[in-house]
């Protein structure tokens, strides 16, 4: 598409796609549900760096746009856990192409 | 690979990516350079909502991540012109699948 030159359609698309994405942690997060469902703890240890602050606030915005569920368990006490919508498995061709760039990145900038 | 599961390394490789990728900005103006060489304020028309603060910030970024060229010629006054690098045009295929679930997200949570 780059290469075709952009219209405004497409940017509009992309736009939208960055503000559901934005910030450097809720495809990590993601990415960490994609292999099961997960507690809170869980989920903050896979993803390194992110506070319990942070990542609440990103699990209620994920939740919003429909890319996770939250569900609560019946038991005592309750027990809360996040999986993965269907939408949000379907970002799986945007990560794959995250992770093919990103290695052709690390190459390019940090020469390993 | 989501579907597939996590392992580490891909998301080290993810992680880069967004670490270069940061923000609502840095794709959008690649986007518009992807039609070809343009002036600030040319870039700064095409990127509705950006400060010049920003553009300004995000370009030099770009720079340091070799994904755009920051052009002067000789000229009087000096003309300064920003153009895309062949490293900036091989984030084609994200942007690509950005454009597709930008569109997908769109749909789904907007109705429209």
């Amino acid at each position: 598409m780059l290469s075709k030159g952009g219209c405004p359609k497409n940017a509009l698309s992309i736009r939208d796609a960055l503000e559901a994405l934005e910030g450097r942690w809720k495809l990590l997060i993601l990415f960490s549900l994609s292999t099961g469902n997960k507690r809170f703890k869980q989920i903050s240890k896979e993803v390194p760096g992110i506070t319990d602050k942070t990542l609440s606030k990103e699990l209620k915005n994920l939740e919003g746009n429909k890319l996770i569920t939250r569900n609560v368990y019946d038991t005592f006490p309750p027990t809360v856990e996040y999986s993965i919508t269907a939408h949000g498995k379907s970002l799986e061709k945007v990560m794959d192409e995250l992770h093919y760039w990103g290695l052709a990145h690390r190459k390019k900038i940090m020469g390993k």
